[in-house]
This record gives structure tokens, sequence and C-alpha cells, in this order.
């Protein structure tokens, strides 16, 4: 069905359980000559992996990528990139009692009532152990995107429950464990934190990402838009509830006046566009904001039903996020660099390799 | 590259453009033996149409379907069905000015990025016209769902720029030209909209849709996610900014003791999830909303440049909605009833045509 | 389904039945920019149209091709081109008495089989009446390919029944109604198909075709390859039955010595691998060749059931060629081109607009 | 661009050079709950594998399957399942010199004007390697067929060189490693290629495989036809030039007196069609006929260029296959296998899990 692929001609497929041997992705269409190393994947991999704060899950995944296929020399061939991580923290008892009950807010009822049969170690595959591989393959979509159009693909923390940053600073993003982008309120949210896990209740979050450098032109018209897949990266994120491109659902109350982006050739005077108009780009940063719903795994008790069809009470145990947005902010990241890289190629099949348009706002 | 083209296995692909010929479709993999006739496109066709009332565009497009394939007495045959409707009142004078410059909010900079040559009558692809194409198609797929699953799908106009509806009537929401819910406000909507008209000005708005009768089990994990390919579908048509899956972006606020739908036999105690989980129907109604910015076409100048590098006000003439999300209902509906159907016809791909699982939530 | 869409980037989507209202086609992917006025058709479609001869059957169609939307003052704007022609030659009282009865050799069966429904009239989907939008879409690629890469395609009639031409010259082939090699032979087909006519039979047909100046690295590993995808297009025509590339089925009795083409840097010494290694072009001519069997629209009575199950004698009246492979040719040479258009997108998608790379074989 | 992967729902995607660290693949769209151990793929592999006689190449490859996912206790889950074979015996020695030269009839020339890089060794991702995982994915599809629908896949080698066989016995193709139907004739066959060897040369073959219990109605008109798939899926395998299905080319030649099979309601008289009309199955077994060409690594010298652009005698050392049409069989069911399998599901998306039609021809 390809329904565990993503992209057209940057073609990513992704495979693996939470708690089975490996977690995998094929990457099909990635231009020959990139420069890439098993090491590369690191950082990023880092970046979202549990374990790194402790607002977040206690798990440690040793997230080793191995290069399977593809790359020879150091350069990719043109032929399809295999990654593969090895589950080396399976602890499979944690979830023992969860293949006979159907926790509620997870996909537990939805995969059983589809196939009638299910994984149910750590949620199998909508697990957002699964994420892992957006991450690791966005590192290659975002180096190219870097070296061929200077693309830059940032993302941050920009709600936690009802915290809102006061402050905006991109360098305070990567200094705390929550992609924060305001240092002076970290103190705020780890102590919001702990209320929270000490209450062993859940919060939701909202992450924004903005992609800079993009060229005019990429995204097309009327199914193949960039936001409308974007919208659908940003929704196949596990726990996302709503995506916004630029202003968003406050354009419903916005003016026309007032939402349009007037042009000069110096520039638009705003970007309540987010930087796409009619599905394509138009040169301004493409920005996106994603809400991310609290996370169902709760130590609090919760009504639902078991295989039986008896009535039973829920305790989700086990190492969970308290706020599964927080580490959110890579993935989404991941999501945007996969669209724009699978845009990039798709604008070239069609359009070629050309240089820029008169007139060109800057 | 079938960026015209929607659905994977009932799969919609639309053409023309605003003041082109015709605008028609092509619609692949419909189920044979559905009994389907040219008038029945009429009803939902006018419910879209522009000219229905005197706070939409005064266009008046006589819609005629004509079936030119994949129709044999009266039912379909399995073959590709093409809709085709003429473009009959053109007026393109009112868009001769358009050529030389870019409308600030609309794709005329985007598509001359992109191609280096844009049709611009009427807004030419990028018009809204072509969403006549997927009401059309959507006729197809409604009906399909109904007669097969009980599926319905309805919709309404949840805000207009500030106003959020008092009541809420289904009933309502055919009986005036908003689609809104709350009959005794309509005068209150005609004031504002006479208001706005009056200003040259325009404004956002945010459609709900829902549909009832959704089996569980429809979605793929984890690119084919219904709410992802729903999110795509809803963020295609023109002027959306944002696109929420149950509580949406409220859930960022939300506890996860709040959020979390609690599942008892006898059914859910809420619908947080809008009738999804993990990308896969609930059996619970299917709740979208989606927030359409001020149409950019207003009277108010606005400053943009033109083809030869020069600043210039641009002034949009012409029949143009004050509030494009007046007649965007339909469209809502539209695209939710073509990816049902879609995962309807995916669904029994793989899982085949299955009764019931035990348990099954009611 | 999308079956009744060819090619991933330059996609072509046909639809209608032979006595329908209309067949078309709509193009996506196309190049922008690309000149193309209607008139650029007819000679390709007369050339593949029936009663060019009366060795082919007496339909007069008057295909005149309408082009709905994607071109803009004469050029391609790069959004989806539709094509119409309407059927006008419809005389579907001939094939009144069909819709009882399975044709043998026909799809009749299968269709009912399928769908439980079918369009009777003319072969309904299953004429080839369809391959007239091949030929139609191909005009454009041919373009397009002729104008950035120089790029040729032509094709001949190899094989009709048993006789095989004599001679070679690619200028008598547009000189006789069978697309012949061999101007000296066609007094001698005309014979055979006298005779065949006044028997009632039919017999098959081989044609040729050869795309010269494709550059070298077209096509893509694995499942992607340049022949594969051609085997594809050609096993799509009507009535084909085998496809060969280059050498074809001689190389089950060929020596590697003999069969591999060695190389030299001005030029290869042999093409049996017919252009392509490794799913990729050479930069040899590329050369495919195509069985058709004899037609099976034959006024010898033959034996099969009807609906009701019962054994009925079936005569195949009105209008058919003794040998559908007598125009064959033009649908050939138009699925060769459809492919290399595609591939050509495809390869700049992933690789660039890239020029010769060292060392080149001439 | 998903060029590795092949089938629309049953979709197979491979990955892997023949000496890099291992071969794979992910299936998408496997119905769930079908029963597959690892061990269930040995059978098939080994029937595949080189090294199974003094006749095919000396490597011995241990092709161990491990399943990374998509199984849960035994049984498939409906997520993608992905399949992973070290490659343990790389002797990467024997192919140093090969990177500097462009071997004749092989893809080293045009991956490099494709690419401008490429993996040298064991042919990279061009070699034959990559068939195992077809072989392995195909283990699932066979298994699900057969109990589904009791539908049979096998094959066998019919030409060797000039050597065909004189007698057919289906016991006799799995008792002699050549899968010859004729066991006679083994010991005539084993000369051959001792001769052949001695030489240094190589020679061509035809594989033949058969599909029995085929429901009528699989395959789609006009692009998705089943045959039109069997070609593209035959056409991808390594050293293939060409494709026949039911009479093929000796299509050409015959009458249509000849060829139509007539049809009666226990059976039809004749299969010429290949249990194929207009794309879509009869019932009657499905019979595709392949021609492999020699091999082009050979011991006799043969002339080329290297990367300096120089001439060079190109000699091809190492463990080859005299007729790489041997090993073939195996690889041709499995095309036939997963070409099957997709198109099952394909028909039940569109049509249902339908019984029986009436009338049913036997």
């Amino acid at each position: 069905m390809s329904s565990n692929s993503f992209g057209k001609l940057f073609t990513v497929t992704t495979f693996g359980e939470s708690h089975g041997p490996a977690i995998g992705c094929v990457i099909d269409g990635c231009p020959p000559g990139l420069a890439i190393a098993p090491e590369e994947f690191r950082h990023d991999l880092e970046r979202r992996a549990t374990g790194r704060s402790r607002h977040t899950s206690q798990r440690h995944e040793a997230d080793e990528v191995e290069i399977l296929s593809g790359v020879y020399e150091g350069r990719t061939t043109g032929t399809p990139i295999a990654l593969l991580i090895r589950n080396t923290d399976q602890r499979s008892k944690d979830y023992g009692d969860v293949a006979q009950t159907f926790r509620p807010g997870h996909a537990d009822y939805t995969y059983w009532q589809k196939y009638g049969i299910r994984d149910p170690r750590g949620g199998g595959r909508a697990s957002a152990r699964e994420t892992t591989m957006r991450v690791a393959a966005a590192v290659i979509a975002r180096k190219w995107l870097a070296e061929r159009h200077g693309v830059r693909v940032r993302g941050y923390l920009a709600q936690l429950g009802e915290i809102t940053p006061r402050g905006f600073d991109w360098d305070a993003v990567e200094s705390n464990p929550f992609f924060w982008p305001d240092a002076a309120q970290v103190a705020e949210l780890e102590k919001a934190m702990d209320a929270l896990r000490k209450s062993g209740d859940s919060v939701g979050a909202r992450v924004n990402a903005v992609a800079e450098n993009v060229p005019p032109g990429w995204g097309e018209p009327v199914y193949g838009k960039l936001d409308g897949d974007l919208a659908a990266a940003m929704m196949s994120i596990n726990a996302v509830k709503g995506v916004e491109m630029g202003a968003g659902f406050a354009s419903v109350a916005q003016r026309g006046t007032q939402h349009r982006d007037e042009m000069h050739l110096d520039g638009f005077t705003s970007n309540h566009a987010g930087g796409i108009l009619g599905g394509i780009s138009t040169g301004q940063p493409v920005t996106v904001s994603v809400a991310f719903k609290p996370t169902s795994s709760i130590l609090v008790p919760g009504q639902s039903v078991n295989l039986a069809g008896e009535p039973v009470q829920v305790v989700t145990k086990g190492r969970h996020d308290p706020c599964v947005g927080i580490r959110a902010t890579p993935i989404v990241e991941a999501m945007l660099a996969l669209v724009l890289m699978d845009h990039a190629l798709r604008h070239r099949a069609q359009c070629g390799d050309v240089g820029p348009v008169a007139p060109r706002i800057a």
C-alpha cells in the first residue's frame, strides 16, 4: 500500500516496531554524490532521543545508525540508502498487561479493529519510536538542502500547556532540554513538569518550525501543494492534532487588508502566508505550527475495556514523557526538511534547474 | 507528476483553468455497479456555486455536468469516470490588467516564479473554480459511502471573522446562505457582510465538518493515516491556513486526563480524538475544523510589484466574495468524503470485506 | 486505482469508451513553455486513424483534438493539459448482439467477470479506440524530446503474418499504408490482405520502433528500468503478446561473445542490448520489437457462450481490421516516446540537468 | 523516486548492493494474520542460490533471512515486513580492477553516465544478488495466494542455448539443477555446460512460468493490465531481453481462427491468450515466457574503454555462471507471484471479495 512511505521523489519508507529487533528506513531517490557518514546521524538522533533530560522518558536507546546500502566510499550513489538501528533497550516486561487492554487515547483499539491482530509491545508500530527514522532520513535531506540551496530548517517549543515564551532567541533553543526560546523561563518549565509528573498527568504542547532560504517556486498545484504536503507530514507525527501554516487559525478573525502580505522588490511587508501562496513557495521563510495532544500514557487510572469486552481500569506504567511535545521539535523539523527535499526534486523534474526569474522579490 | 490527482485508490484527477474552455475530472477506481445520473450532481454543485446569495460573488455559472465515460445504462462500469463542465461565464475582460501585476496574497507571483509563464485569467489554475470538480467527484463518493456503509458527511460555518455560533441546529445549516448553524444569527451575519463589502475589505472563516458512521479500522499507519490524508486534503483547498482534528489546538493546553477519551462498551465518554487514533478511525464521528484566510481579492488598494519590477498599487476589481469561507462548507465536506472513500477501498484491499471484530465499542 | 494513468512524472490519464460521448486524456507534469497548437495533433492522429486505407477498418473518425486546459497563448503553463476528442461515428447498432455474448479472444468475458457489468458498445474501454489518446499525448512528448534532446522516435511494420521485409528504407515507411520499409513489397502485402479479407480471417504482425539520440543515463534501477517500463508500455497496447528489447528472444541461442556489445570511444560495435544496459540507456538507439496477435474480430464463426450460459456461435460483423498490427506502428512509437519523456524528467529530478560525463562513447 | 519499489498494494522495496553489508526488502500492504516463520524462506532461497551445482557460480551465500518487523507471534500484523540478509561472502578482491573499466554488456557504463559515481564491487546494485529479495518477498505472496485462492506458481527452463526439452514432466523440474522438464536430457545439458565453461563463453536461456487457479477478473484496464505488469516485472530481472504472454511472438504468424481461444462452459479449447484477455485474467493458467541473454561476465577478452578514456581488453575473472538463465527459474516464478498478489489486492479494493459470477467457464 506504500502507506509506510513518505515523499514522491525523495521517498522514505520506514519499518519497525518499538520493541521489535530493529527499526529502519529505505531512502529512494537521493541525488548521487552527497557525502554522508554514519556519525553524521548522531547529533540529530541525540537531539530527538528520549532520556536526554529528566523530563522525558528514561529509556536509554543507543541509537547507532548502520548504513546498509546506497553509499560507496562515503558518497551516495543514487541507489537506495537503507539505514538500520537495532533496538537495544526493549524491557518488554513493562508492557505485558497491555496486550489484553485497550488504553484510552492510544491506537490499541484501532489497530485491533483494523487488523484483528496487534503487536502490543511498546505500542508496536504506533510508537513514536518510528519517528527516529524520520529524523535519520532528514539528516540527509537537510545536508543536501543546505549544500545545494542554503536552506536552513529550525524549530522550537512554542507552548507547553498554558505556558508561552516571553522572549525569543534561537541560541537559547539549543541550550535547554525543552527547545525553549527563552532561557529565563527554563526553571519555570522544569517546575511545571515536576508538578505534572507528581500528579501523574500529562500536558500538550505546540512546536513551531521555520525553513529559511527556500527558493520561490517549490510546490505544485493543486493536490501537490507544499502546504498540503506539510500538513500531511505534520499530521502523520504521533499525537499531532492540528497544523497551521503562517497565520493559521488567526487568519479566521483577520481582515484581508491585514492578512495579505504586501510586496516590494526588497521584500514582503509581513509573512502571514507562511512563505507559501497557491501551494508554492514565495521565497519567504516557510513557517509551520503544530499542536501535540497530551500523551495518553499516564499514571492516573482511566476507564476502558479489555479484549474480553469487560470494563477495566487502565494505568500506564513504565517510562513515559509527561509531555510528548518536548521531544517533538526535531521531528517537526525533520518532516519540514523531508517535504522540502521532495519538492526540490519535484521542481527540477518539471521545471529544470532554473536560475532566478525576474522580478525576484528579496 | 500526478500533483493534480487526489487519492490512491479512488483517484480524482482534476483539470481546467477558471476562464479556460472547461473544467473537469477523471475518477479512477470507482467500484462498479453504482447508479449515478447527471442530475445527481446538481444539488451539490448549486450548494457550492457562487452567486447563491448576495454575499458571495455574482458570477452565474451554469454548472451542468456531462458524464463522458465510465457509466453505462446509468451504472458505473469500473472504468474511469470523466466529468466535464463547460465554463460559460468567462468575462475575461475583468482580469485584463491582472496579467501584468502580482496581486498580494495571490498565487500570481509564485506561479510566475515556478513556471515562468502563467494563465492570469481569473486566477487560472489557482482559482477556487477548480474545487467545483472536487464537489462533483464527491457526489459519487458520498453516494457509495452512504449506500455501502451508511456514512453521512455534513459541515457548517463555525466562525465568520469574530462571530461564532450561539446555538447549534443541523437543520438551520441548510436554511441559510452561510451554512450557519444558528438561524437567529443570520441577520447579524448579513449586516456584518454588508459592512465588510462597503469597506472593500474581507474576512476569514472557520468551517467544521463531521462524518458519522465511519466504521472503525479505516486509515493506515504511518504515512497513510486518515488524519494525515485529511490534513493534506483540507490544506489543498484554496485559502486554507490551518487544520484541526478533534480537539485540535485546544489539545495544547489540555491535560491527559482531560483529553483522552475513556472507553466503555456502550461508547466513548468524549471525542477529543476526532474519531481517529493512531491514524485509524475509532468508530466515533470523524471531526475536522478548517481555517480560511480572508480572501485577498479586495477593493482596498495594496502595494505590490509588476512584471517590469516596478512598484504598483493593486485593486482587485470584479466579482469576489468578501469571505471565501462562506461557500467553502461544501468543499470541506467533499474533501472529507473523498478521503473516506479512498480509505474505504484501501482498507478492504489489505484487510478484506471483514465484519465487526469483538469487542466493538458502540 | 490510477490504472488508467501512465508515467510517473509525465503522467497521462486516459478515459473514454469506444462508443461513448468522447475520449480524452489529462497530461500532468508537462514542462512549462512548450509551444503547442491543436493542429499539431492532426498528422499523428491521421497516421493512426482507421480508414486510412482499404486494409484497415472503414470507420471515419474525424478526430479533432480540443485542448481544454494547460495551454495559454499557445504555450504549456505547467498545469494539467486536458485533450478531448468527441466520438462522432458511433454506429452502435453494429454491436447490438454483442451485449449478450462473449466473443472469443476479446475482453468481453473478463470485464464481465471482473466488474459484473460491461459497456459492450464497440468494445467499450477495451477498444483500441483508447490508443488514440496515447498518440495525442505523445505528440507533446515527442516535440519536447526533439526540441530539448534531439530525440527522434520512428517505427515500422516488421512482419505481417509470415511476410518479412526484404529491403529497408525509412523513407518507404511513410509512403505506404502498411508502414512497410520495402516499397517493392507493397503489392504483395495488398494481395495477402485481400485474400485474408476474403477468407474472413485475420493475421498477426510485428512492429519495431527505434529512438535515436537518447542520452546515456535515462532509466532507473531496479523496478524503474527503462526497458521494464517499455515492456509494460508495449504490453498495455491492445492485442500485444510479446515484447523484445534489442536482440530479444534471439539472445537465448546467442553466445556471450556474440551478444555483448563491445565498446570503443567512437562507438559500440553492435547493439544487441537495444540501447539499454542495467535498465539505463547507453546512448545507442533504443530498439523495441512488439508482437501483435491476429485480431479476434473475424467473420469466421467461433464457438462461445452467452450471458445465459448457453453455447453460441459468434461472428463479428462490422468494420474490423484483418490485421490490427497494420495501424499499430504509431501507437508503438507513442508508447516509446511517452516512456522516454517520463524518464527524461525522472532523470533530471534525481541527477539534475547535467552535461556529458567523461568518457562518453559516441 | 520509488524506482526500487514494486507493486501498488503489495509493495516490495528492495535495497542493497552485491558486496555491501546486507541486502533486504520492506513489504508494505501484506494482509494481516498470515503465519510466517524465518525458516519458510529457506527452501526458495536455496532453489535460487548460486553454488547449488557446479554449473552455477561457486559463491556460497548463507542466505539466512532475519524478519525485522511486521510479524508478531508468528503472524503478519499488517505493518511493513522488513527482511534482512547479511552478505557473508564478499571477496571483494575479485572485483578490484573492475572499478576502472567498463565491462561490455554490463551496467558499468550506464550507471557511471547516470550517476557520475558507482559501486563497482560485484556489480553493486546491478548485480543479480538483488533478486534474492524478490524470491524472499514472493515466499509470502505465494503462501497467501495458495491459502486464499489455491494459486500455484511454477516454472522451468524451456531452452538452454539451442537445446529445447524433448519431454515434459513437472516432477523432473525439481530433480535437476537446471529446472529442466526432461530428466533424460540432463547429461546432455551438463556436457554442454562443461564445453561452454571450457571455452570461457556463455549462452542464453528461456524460462517459462505458469500460474494455475488464478481466478477470472484479476488485472485492470488499461495501464494496470495483468500482462502489462507481468512484462514490466520480467523485464526488470537482470539479463532479460524479451517477454511473451501465451502464444507470444508465435502470434505474429498465426491466423485469427487459430489464435483465438474458443469458449465452452466446461473450458477454453486452447490457451494462446496465456490466461489473460484485455489485461484481465480469464481463469485459465497464466503463462509467461522470458528470454535471458548470455551472461556478459566471460573469460574471453572483450574490447572496451576505461575511466581514463583509453581502450582496454576486459576479462571477467571470478565466479560467474556461464548461463545466468539456469538459476533464473525461481526469480521468474517470484515475479509472477508478486504481480498476482498485487492484483489480488487491487481487485478486492475496487470490486470487493466477490464470489463467482455466472456464467463461469471452467
